[in-house]
């Protein structure tokens, strides 16, 4: 198994040198891989919003090696690992801190791990802060060069690697509102749509249009196939590219106009027969 | 006629997955395609500035495939097209909304148009909101793997394809400064320059020394090649590197010193024989 | 000698079209360019900046050409040259205002130096401002197709060429601290690690706890080799993976924290017996 295809994901932004000079160092040593950017974009040090953003691209990305960093920790006694998925069709390598875990549980679930321990393919540094340009690189073009995944490091159990950090949905029941679903926002996109941990199939069971509760102020929302569903000014549930509800306007930035941003808690409730208020209202503090 | 170079011009932005993901299924279904950004940077929604960006670049884009996405209308009736110029040199894919119009007239018109109705050719999705992932992208691997145009869907009128929005200058005549020229500003670069729908042949009866009206501030400025040639703190009309007439200043943003924005209207008068006044004047708003 | 690999450098940022029509122009010509990007993301005319990032990558760029451009004076009389480097290994194309000259040295030195004064390889264009289309895309794309890099222009003196500004540290003896170092900050980087144009050898006969005195601030930072060393909310001296001292927080920017940015100054001296004040102290004006 000879991979070619390198993807990278890093929260290394691109104002710096840091991706350039780590595409530099996989070409140099390996000129026939091809590096495919999904992006540098994740907010640095995000370990979770990363791991989301890989586990969401994981399977539209080609066969071969995936290198993702965000990485709080390196330099220090957190591994650096190479997953492998899918029957060999895919190795992740990057820090063992999280970040592979939920894209590694969408490509099926590890199947080897190895620690990069076997530092003689790792590039020599006067610091320890850049483990993308000394390890990470050179271990993707030593596989690219046909280096077997065995010889990186030692193996790993599977079971020791650390878990991910999916938030989940749950229930709630509101005195004013009755049952519900309490989520989350997991996403801001550049569009300003803030997608939750919620697909269309959880909300299966009420109506098309939603109350939507964000701290003390309810919005109404229905849910809509596209963002030209919405109404100018108006907010909506639109069924994202992933299949997850997003908290969408059309034409402008939910997130702007709501402040809302990842983590922040949402509920959502089934809207009743009452009319639409059309513009929001405060919840009343007491009953 | 099989190309296998794609361009891409899109208003994800570079922080999300979205080019990565796009970029990836090109890729995956296409492997020996060559992929170049032009640019991710057009403004969310903003059709217009994508259309007068790709109508910039369009010339200098090697031949082949171009992919264009600025999108607000995603999953609506809106058509998805492609539409082949130039001999078949060139066959550009996107939403038919405008965006593609100013390029397609730069490159000779349009010879044959599509709409994108093959739906075999598209990946099945959960939601219907990233077409540039779902539709696009694998109609052009489809292209770059041979496949034929004619197989992409129905062929359209070309008469029947939405027109783009390029803003026209206008003659005026000012009482106090005689007859000029009403433009407004294209496009703002990344370093401030601010780009007019005036090219230097339009004020080629004009003196070099013009007088620039800006809302209630008139402000001089010479014609000039390059941005060294304005003095520190001044401003100039630098014949940009299109042709056209920009409002520059020398190592310093014009859009920030004169805050300026795009579709911002600007006058260009001649500058008569009164001295400079070397200082922002404000016009009377009596006569 | 036939480079096929083309690195850039540039301060074009990539929300306009210039990058990937610079790209563009390469690929048109030389379709079997390999194109990869060290940054774009130099701040706007900055000059000196660009040349540090350029000196920092280019030990890990492939053999090849390298187009650099931070070019404030475009289309003034200043040179656009091409400087060949390690025996032919490597040419580097740009302007000559001392942005290359960093990278030059690191790469051992000039051997030989041409001007692009051969026009008839440049692409004619409406305007003087965009030289890295214009100028040196086709002068890069000339030599990936064989070109020889007699034939690009006239040969200069490499003593002719522009210098570079690298900031050195300088030693200091200070009232109060005694013997120290004084130097400043060369590079932020996205996280906000302050890069000081002091090494790791530098400091070597002080102690690992040194004073940071920024203005009238003075701080404690300790000498570690992860940016996980720092304890949070402290400040640490982190050996970077260049080498050099940096100001840096755990998981924070130190920049934004210090109010640091490039070019500030910062004196270090010998942390003595005194207990750490855990906290910020200023310095009294009056002794």
């Amino acid at each position: 198994m000879n991979h070619t295809h390198v993807a990278l994901l890093t929260d290394y932004g691109t104002n710096d040198e840091f991706v350039g000079v780590l595409k530099s160092v996989i070409i140099d040593a390996a000129p026939h891989a091809r590096v495919t950017d999904i992006s540098h974009g994740v907010a640095p040090f995000d370990v979770r919003g990363g791991s989301l953003m890989l586990a969401r691209a994981v399977q539209y990305v080609p066969k071969g090696i995936i290198i993702a960093v965000v990485d709080p920790g390196v330099g220090t006694s957190r591994r650096a690992i190479a997953v492998e998925v899918a029957g060999g069709d895919g190795v992740l390598i990057g820090p063992d801190n999280g970040l592979l875990a939920p894209a590694v549980a969408m490509a099926g679930g590890a199947e080897r791990a190895f620690e990069l321990s076997n530092t003689s393919l790792h590039l020599e540094a006067p610091g320890a802060t850049f483990a993308g340009r000394d390890i990470f690189a050179p271990v993707a073009a030593f596989l690219v060069n046909g280096g077997h995944l065995e010889d990186v490091g030692a193996q790993l159990d599977v079971d020791s690697l650390m878990p991910g950090l999916v938030p989940l949905p749950s229930e709630v029941n509101d005195e004013s509102f009755g049952a519900g679903v309490k989520c989350e926002v997991t996403w801001v996109d550049t569009f300003g749509n803030c997608q939750l941990n919620v697909g269309a199939d959880d909300v299966a069971h009420m109506p098309s249009a939603l109350r939507v509760v964000l701290g003390d102020e309810v919005r109404r929302a229905s849910i809509v196939r596209t963002y030209a569903d919405i109404q100018t000014g108006a907010l909506g549930l639109v069924i994202d590219s992933y299949g997850m509800l997003a908290l969408s306007m059309d034409r402008s930035s939910a997130a702007q106009s709501l402040r809302l941003g990842v983590t922040d808690e949402v509920r959502l409730f089934p809207y009743g027969d009452e009319p639409d208020p059309s513009q929001t209202t405060k919840v009343g503090i007491r009953r």
